[in-house]
C-alpha cells in the first residue's frame, strides 16, 4: 500500500542522496517542485542533465570550465606573477567573488586526509610543481582551508616549493567579521592573537 | 570575466530558486553533482523531469497519485467511516508513515491565510462538504497544522460540517516527544496543561 506515487518517491530518494539533504528536506523539495510551473521544473532537470557534458577540467589550472585552457588561464589581462592554490573549484568562485585578486589559480581537487585515504599523490601537487617549473611566478598564495587537512596540505605544498625560490604565503587567520570573541574557538582566538596588527 | 562555466552557473541559479536553498548550498550541491557519477546525476535529472507528467490529483481526496481515484481511495480494505483532513499531500505521507491510521483522507491544498490571500474558496472545502454529503463518515479528524492558519482552517471546516451531524475531532496538542519542558513555548505548554491526562 503506497501513499505516494512511485515517481514522487523516486525523486525524494534521489534528492535524499545529496549531501545535507535528509528525508524531510527531500520530501519538502519534491512537493515544492510538484506545485511549481512545469517550465521551472524542466529548466532544473535540464540544468542538471546537461552540466556534465558541458564541463571540462582546465589542463593548466585544473579548475572546471567549458574550455581548456579555462577563461582565467587564457586571460592575458590577469597578473601572471601570482598563483593562488585552492582545494576545490568552489574556492576559486569564492575568491573571484570578492574581486580583490587578479592572478592565476591552481586547483588541487582535495586536501591531504589520511582518514579519507587522500594522499599527496591524489592531488594536483606534482602538476603544480611542474607548472611552476615551466612558468615561474613571484608569489604562491596557499589558500587551502583553515582546517587540519587544509593546514597539512599547505605545509606539504610549501615544502615541495621550497627549492623553487618562490615567495609562498598563506591566507591570514583570525576572528571572522561579525563574529563574537566570546564564542570564538581556542584555535581561532590563538591565531587572532598571534596575527595581531598595529592599528 | 566568468570564473565558473555557464552551465554550472545555470544549475546554481536553478537550485537557488528552491525553498530553503541559498546560494551557498546551491553551489555546494552543484559541485557535488559535478563530482558524482554521470548515472546518479542523470537519474536525478530524469526523476525531476518525469514527475510532473506521471502525477495527477485524485478526484476524490485531492491527494497526488499516478491514478485517479488514488490507491487509498480505491482500497476496499480501508476504513470508510473515518476521514482525515490535511493541508498538503506531504501530511498524508507523514500520517501513513506511522501506520496507525487506516481511514480515508481529504487534502485541502493549503490553509486559510489572509496574509497570503488564501481564503476558504481557494481550498478543497466545498468539495469536502459535497463529498461528505454523498458519502457520510462517522468521524472527521481535522489534522491541519498546529499553526495560526491551521487552527483557523480547522475552526472554519468544523463550522461547515456542524450541520452534517458528524463527529469532528482535532489532533492532540502538547509537548513533543524528546522535547524539553524548559524550552517549550507558552502556547504548547498551555495546550499540554489543558490536555493533561490521568496516568
Amino acid at each position: 500500500m503506497r501513499s505516494v506515487p512511485r515517481s514522487v518517491e523516486r525523486l525524494i530518494e534521489e534528492l535524499n542522496r545529496l549531501p545535507g539533504i535528509g528525508p524531510k528536506t527531500a520530501s519538502r523539495l519534491t512537493f515544492y517542485l510538484l506545485r511549481s510551473p512545469q517550465e521551472q521544473v524542466q529548466a532544473l532537470a535540464r540544468a542538471i542533465g546537461e552540466m556534465h557534458e558541458m564541463v571540462v577540467t582546465c589542463s593548466v589550472c585544473f579548475n572546471i570550465a567549458e574550455t581548456s585552457p579555462c577563461p582565467i588561464c587564457d586571460d592575458s589581462q590577469r597578473d601572471r606573477t601570482m598563483l593562488c592554490v585552492v582545494e576545490e573549484p568552489l574556492d576559486v568562485l569564492a575568491i573571484e567573488r570578492i574581486r580583490q585578486y587578479d592572478g592565476l589559480y591552481h586547483v588541487l581537487h582535495g586536501a591531504i586526509s589520511p582518514i579519507e585515504g587522500m594522499g599527496p599523490e591524489d592531488l594536483k601537487i606534482a602538476e603544480l610543481v611542474e607548472r611552476l617549473g615551466k612558468n615561474p611566478v613571484e608569489e604562491v598564495i596557499l589558500a587551502t582551508n583553515p582546517s587540519l587537512e587544509g593546514e597539512s596540505t599547505a605545509m606539504y605544498v610549501s615544502r615541495q616549493l621550497a627549492t623553487l625560490g618562490i615567495r609562498v604565503t598563506r591566507l591570514a587567520q583570525g576572528l571572522p567579521m561579525g563574529g563574537d570573541l566570546e564564542y570564538a574557538d581556542e584555535v581561532t582566538l590563538t591565531r587572532a592573537l598571534e596575527g595581531r596588527r598595529e592599528i
